[in-house]
Parts: structure tokens; C-alpha cells; sequence
């Protein structure tokens, strides 16, 4: 295999990513100023080093030559830390950070459970999530929040997650909530579903 | 302008279809079974004769051989006459009846107020909600639901609403409630609105 | 069932629109004006009177109160009656005929054969079409052109067609032609596929 | 900006991308295993080194290690050196050499002379196609064939190189060619366009 079919069979592997598309991507790489491409190739190589997991909510953030494991929002100060919203991947944080309408803290789970499958992802972060809340909980935190998508798998997740918390001594003291559901931007009743419109009938205000 | 092309006309105003489906339409009528393009024929001259316009909450009904000019949820004793939820649409109404999830009374305003528009849609049926809650205020409502779409005409639909029942003697007992707004079925985090998301942590539970 | 009910349901039978759509044309028909209603119903009872279906051609014309059997193209004397393009459906003539580039007769046969049915439609008018090139064969018709869609009921159709017309006596003096295959406007030769990669290479000109 | 801002960054220009989908490339790399992200950063680096453009046709090809500037289809002796194949990109001359269905050689301009547009586009290669075919005319040259995509754009492209070609001594003994016009697979005639309709009866066959 020559190496413009190499790095198209890597770029296949990108999300969402097909055969031609991932060509497409190669022949992008090949009309690219060189320092550009040397550049590209540079952050993929060193970007392990310069972004990494935080060591308290699991998100992925650019040390920016800083020697803390922990990132920017676990250290602030200013964050409520009585509250953690448990979700599913890095980039729900961004959304829900951009909406700036959350000042508690994240936990990234890493993945769902999902509702037919036999056994834990190996992916998921269930054990680093025990850990976790086992240790805010001697100090300040008060609420975990289920921030999963509402479907059978983000479901499943959140019974798996609060049996994950309910093994935790002293989690009786623990309140565990889920985001609120009903009517989201852009809906209109008639292409509204039962379950949402029970929701939003029974959370009118 | 021969028949066919009439025809064809009469079916491009159906809402959602073009000239091309129009035309499929009228060579459809062509091949059915004379007696079923009769029976097609007589629903449609008659069927403003048979289904009519509720004299209470204002929805199309099959009057189905009787003389009453009030539908079956209108005269139900069994639902709860304390709440009346205002929709726009008569298929509203379809979709909260199938969920089963309500059992108060109805109201169809007939559209909504568009934001950008100068004036009152004169399809629009404010006079009529507004004698409506009147006399139901001497018996027993308690609660206006509004029941509108999640966007800027929506919600303008909603004010214009409020301004009329405000208008009502008496309608500071009335309490006005929203549907309740979050996450609807089949939501991700990393795609709701911020309204959205402020709207289900706000609404946890 | 209701009327609204058995209004909806023969809307459901037009071609392409689903349960939700058809009960949006029964609302429809009742926000209609009354004497709009009533045409509407007129034109549907009475289409199969003014519409009938060319001898000839097969395809349906409006008699607009003359008394011939046979369509306007059928007996229009400046076409060039030696050709005869035998189509799917009537719609097929419609954008031959706006397009302006076809001169002869047509022939509509009705549908096509579907490559994995066993038995031949009884819609699909194959003894129509051989009656009709056997007796204008007597006269001047030289060439029958296929004109079915390029997929594999269509080549299915034009080998059934093949058959039909060389039961014909004297049908070795008919030519039989194919519309040519080729890249169509807006194709781009990256997306083409190969059997019309193949054809645009060897009809190139 | 960070590291994993200037990553998404360059995703961002990648063909068909966008920002979200530019920030799942670059989690992506993320959680890449260590030597396949160093493989990918190794290949999009030294990629330029080893896929050239071929001094002939001007597609890009791999060298494996040889000394060649000529692609392994314009030293193929077994094509027919008297056809030329002009395409608009790289992609096209795959596509076709996946039908099989064309053994001449090709020429890839580098894109498409847009209509609109005041002068011809700095990356496109009229002069070095001037010059291949000044050369290939002297030896067996005897056919160009135009193959453009069949909108504006691509015809224009037609006229361009046409002028070009006949600025060439000798070139009157040249044949041009564009590739055959028609239905393509999967063509209805209700759809065709009555360019494509016209095409199709002109070239029936």
C-alpha cells in the first residue's frame, strides 16, 4: 500500500468519514503550502503531550505550559462546587459552557451504557467517577446531576450511574436529580411525542 | 383552461404540493374506480355539512347524525373543566389526545400572531377565547394553559393571549400557565440550545 | 368512521402522502370556501367524462366537448407519424412535449415490467401496442423508440417490448431504437458510474 | 490559542468541514493510540516527498522508492497513446479507471474556468497542456477528448481548452471530442431535463 492510500485508510477512521471524502482529505494534505503541512503534522504528533485529561473531571484541556493536572473550570474558585453534572463526552461541556447557564462542576463519563449490551464499556468511567464523588462528598458537594441524552441508552446510563453513586457510603445525603425535560426550542405540539408532551403538561409553570 | 388542468389547480393549493404532484394527483383521480371518485366527490361537497366547527373550543367534529354543536371532549363530564390549554392548531389537539396525558378542556386560537405582523390575522380567535373564559370563569375554570409553539411566533401568540384574558373582569383569579420546557425526546447536550439547556437544569427534578 | 375519517383515508391512497398529510387535506377541504368545495367535488365526479383516455395514444386528453377518440397529438397531420416512442407513463410525454424536441407519435404503455415479477401486469397495454404498430406499420411507422426509464425495470420493460413488436409480421422492415445513454446534464465524471462512464466514451462525438 | 484550537483550526479547511466536525477530528487524534497519531502526523509531513505530480498528465502518484517523474499509467505501453483524456481533477481519472472502460491517456487541468469569472484561475494548466499535446502531436497523437462536467462551468472549461488546443500548430489535424451526451443510470424521463432529453433522442441507437 503506498502512502496516499495509508493516509487515506487513516483519515477513513476519522468520524463520520467515508472512502471518498477521506481521498478528498489526502489529495487537501498534498496541495497544502508546505510549512502548513509540516505544522498540521507537528500539533498531531506533540498534541498528546500539550492537551491532556484532567485528572478531577476527565475533560481534555491544553496545559499551555502549566504543570497542573487539573483544568481551568475544576480550579476555579469562583464555580459552585456543591454541584456535579455527570455527561457523557467533552464536547456536551462545551455546549453547556457556551450557554453559560451551569457554575458547578463536570464529570465526563466517557461513553453511554448501552441499553443491549452485556458489559461495561471499558471506556466508561464509572470506578474514576466513585472516586470522585467519594471525595467531594467530605467536602462540599451536595448534587450530582444526570446531564445524559434523553433515549434508551442515556437512560440506562443514568440507572447505571446511580447505582454506581448509591454504593458510595454516606451518598443517602446525596441528591441525585436529571435534567428537566419537556417542550425543547423549535417544537410545536403536533409533532411533539407522548412522553414530551407529559412532560411538559406536567412541568408547566 | 381544460378539466384537467383545473383539477390539477384545485390540488396545487393543497398545503405542501407542487405543480408535479398536483398533476400525479389528477391522473390518480382518472384511474380510480368511478364509484370511488363519486364517493371521494360527495365527501368533499358535504363534508362541511357533517363536520363542524365547535361551538365551545372551536375544533372540527363529525356532528355523525346529531343535533348537539359542541364536540364530544367539550361535553365529556369526566374531563377536568378547571383547565383549558389554548393550541393553535385543531391537530394539536390529535396529538395531546393520543398521548393521553390531558384531561382538561380545549381551546384552538386558530394560527398564530406572527411577530413581524402589524396586525391581528383576523382568522385568529381571540374575540371568541375571551367570551369563552368568561363564562367559564362564573363556573369553574381555575387554569389557562398556553399551549403554543417553542419560537419567537409562538411566543408572541403567548403575550397576545395573556393581553386578552388580562383584559377579562375577574381573570386575577385566573391562574395562566406555560407548558413546561426542557429537554424533549431524542435530545443530545452537545446539540440543545442554551435556552434549552438553562431550561432543563433550571427544571431539574 | 366519521367523514372526516373516510376523507382522510382516501387522501392517505394519493400518490406519496402519508397519515398526517391527508388529515391536513381534510382540513383543508373544510377551510375551503363553500363554492370552491363544490367545483372541486364537480371536477373529481366528473373527470372521467371530460378526460378520456386517446384510442391511440393511450394517454388521457380532455375531449373539451368534441367527440374524437383520438388526442390532439395523435391527430395532428405535422408530426412525423413515421416515429412512434413508446413510454412509461403519461407524465413521461408531458416533459418530452415541453422540452419541444420530439417530433413523431407517442404510445403510453402503461408501466413497466418489473425485472422479478412473474407474470405480466395486467395495467401494461403490450397487446395495445402490438395492434396499434400493426396497423400503422401498413402505413408509414418506420421506427419504434424505447423511451424507459434506465434502471433494470426499464430494461426489463424494453427486452418485454422487444418481444411483443417481433411477434409483429413484417416487423423485420421496423427499426427498433434506444434513447441514447450517456452523461446527463449536471453530471460530473467523478460520480459517474461506470455503464455511463462506458457509454459517454463510446458516444463521444 | 491552544494547541487544540490551531488543530481544529486546520481541520476547519479541510474539504467539507466544519467546526463541530473540525473539534471531533481533533478529539479524535486525541484518543488515538500514540504510534498511529505519530504515523499520521509522519505521513501528512513526508506525504509531498512521496506522492508527485506526474510531469505528464499531472495526476499525483506515488514514487515507491523509484526515480521516475512519469505515473505508472503514462509509461503503460499497452494504452493508446493517440487518445487524450482532458479531466477536471485527479478523482475524475479515478473513476474511470475503475469502469475499465477507457485505455487512452490523460491530462488533469486542475479544475474548471468558472464562467463568471474574469481570468483563468493560476492553478489551472493550459499552458502545460499546450506543451503535452505540442509534444505527443509529433509522435501518435491523434485524439482529445474533452471531459468536463456537463454544467456552465464545464463547458466553459470545453471552450477554454479548445482555444488552446487550437493555438497549436498543426492541430488541425487534430480531432476534439466531448464525451457522449444522454441518460444516465437511474434516469426517468418525467425528470430529464430537455437538454438530457434532447441529447437521448438525438443518440439513440
Amino acid at each position: 500500500m503506498n502512502s496516499l492510500d495509508k493516509l487515506t485508510g487513516y483519515f477513513e477512521h476519522f468520524p463520520g468519514i467515508g472512502a471518498r471524502q477521506a481521498r478528498r482529505f489526502a489529495f487537501h494534505i498534498l496541495t497544502m503550502q508546505k510549512e502548513e503541512s509540516l505544522e498540521l503534522a507537528s500539533l498531531i504528533s506533540s498534541i498528546k503531550d500539550n492537551v491532556i485529561e484532567c485528572a478531577s473531571c476527565r475533560r481534555f484541556f491544553s496545559k499551555s505550559g502549566g504543570t497542573a493536572d487539573v483544568c481551568d473550570i475544576c480550579m476555579d474558585i469562583n464555580r459552585d462546587r456543591g454541584k456535579l453534572l455527570v455527561v457523557e463526552r467533552d464536547t456536551d461541556i462545551r455546549s453547556i459552557e457556551r450557554s453559560g447557564v451551569y457554575d458547578g462542576l463536570y464529570f465526563v463519563l466517557g461513553g453511554t451504557v448501552p441499553l443491549l449490551e452485556s458489559r461495561e464499556n471499558n471506556k466508561l468511567r464509572g470506578g474514576g467517577l466513585k472516586r470522585v464523588v467519594e471525595a467531594r462528598l467530605a467536602e462540599d458537594l451536595s448534587e450530582v446531576i444526570l446531564g445524559f441524552s434523553i433515549n434508551p441508552d442515556g437512560e440506562n446510563t443514568g440507572r447505571f450511574v446511580e447505582a454506581v453513586l448509591k454504593e458510595i457510603p454516606g451518598s443517602d445525603k446525596l441528591k441525585i436529580s436529571h435534567l428537566g425535560r419537556g417542550l425543547s426550542t423549535g417544537s410545536e405540539l403536533e409533532y411533539a411525542d407522548p412522553e414530551t408532551l407529559k412532560n411538559a403538561l406536567q412541568n408547566r409553570y
